[in-house]
């Protein structure tokens, strides 16, 4: 195979973390409601409200808030205060605020491959949290192209390739979601390393079964990615 | 001067309807509140609200389901129920999953000027929100370019127009935002076209002394568009 010319990288709990960030909000938010509903109680319920206010809300921290306010209003049978939920508001926005933390060796990584290859962040969520984050990680000089963009899937992937005028399979991409950014990558045709990251948002999850049709590579972590470029291609 | 080869088109309360809606849910929210609080007072805090919030939220429904909970819970003194929080999620999806209404004339325009324009929608707000209303109005074929910005100001539409490859002398913006749809574009020596909707918000307003350096048309509806091209320009 021939390397890649262009190397693009998901963003959230790949260059930065993310997940537990949620993670950590939802543990807060668990406790401020302890007087009225377990904690398993309450991730159960908040995973279900996450699931079905997607097609409404999309990904992102905004809708993650309401999703949790809704929780905290149907589980404490409309019993939770007026301050308990101001007191959720403030949590989400802490989130908002969050600074961004650069997983180990991104920056130096993604500094040695942006001087050979063309690099791509892509990332979905919510356009203004996306791209405050990107600004405030310090690395958005180092890539080529900034997609944010609502859903990662065939058809989006599709679109942002035909808006840069990028032929996928010259293009290999980074993440660590297998349903996200390995999967319909591998299946139109272009090449994915994946990076697991130690958490896994529920509604990211994929049975395995779903992947034995695709040929990808996995790493353990992103500072091995130069390496592997150079063992893994022909010049 | 030389006809533009691309129109490029604000879409809420340009193409759409838009302002109304919030405007209406603003009415639903007073009345759901008249036992705490005035309808004048709900309205003033409403914005102040909004205002604190844009740079934590950005533009869009979640934003403002969330200012009118945090202004509920202001104003009511914390006294508000999570019955009554509820009721404003509700309002807020309800505008999340309300029909796109055209504009009059709408139709009929951007079906004509596609024959001999390439046609853009530029749109600020809530990637997920917008694109949802791009795709169930129906018209997305027409448009050769599809942006949904964060912001509009000159650095973004700057960034718009570097990443389509596009000299923005050759741009005609139509929008009814004087601060987002006319202003940078002139500024960065585009054209534009301004047609005022009935209804503007107030963090949409701009004093006329910021616009005494630019040139711009008025238009009093979309459907004048075609014929202003026409006499407006040399061929």
């Amino acid at each position: 195979m021939y390397k890649p010319q262009i190397i693009a990288f998901d963003a959230d709990d790949t260059l930065w973390v993310n997940e537990t960030i949620f993670t950590d909000t939802q543990e807060k938010c668990k406790d401020l409601l302890s007087l009225y509903v377990s904690p398993e109680m309450m991730e159960e319920k908040l995973y279900e409200t996450e699931r079905r206010n997607l097609r409404h809300f999309g990904y992102g921290i905004k809708g993650f808030m309401l999703s949790m306010i809704e929780t905290a209003i149907e589980l404490s049978e409309a019993k939770i205060s007026a301050s308990e939920i101001q007191e959720i508001i403030h949590l989400g926005k802490e989130m908002l605020a969050h600074p961004v933390h650069l997983l180990d060796h991104v920056e130096e990584t993604v500094r040695t491959l942006s001087e050979e290859f063309d690099l791509m962040i892509i990332t979905k969520g919510d356009l203004f949290d996306q791209e405050s984050k990107i600004a405030r990680s310090g690395m958005a000089d180092f890539f080529k192209y900034i997609e944010i963009v609502s859903e990662k899937d065939k058809s989006s992937y599709r679109q942002v390739m035909m808006r840069n005028r990028i032929d996928i399979q010259k293009l290999l991409m980074v993440g660590n979601s297998l349903k996200s950014d390995i999967l319909p990558i591998c299946e139109l045709g272009g090449m994915a390393v994946h990076i697991p990251f130690h958490t896994t948002w529920v509604l990211e999850q994929i049975a395995t079964h779903h992947l034995e049709h695709i040929r990808y590579d996995s790493l353990s972590h992103i500072g091995q990615l130069p390496k592997y470029l150079e063992l893994s291609f022909l010049k």
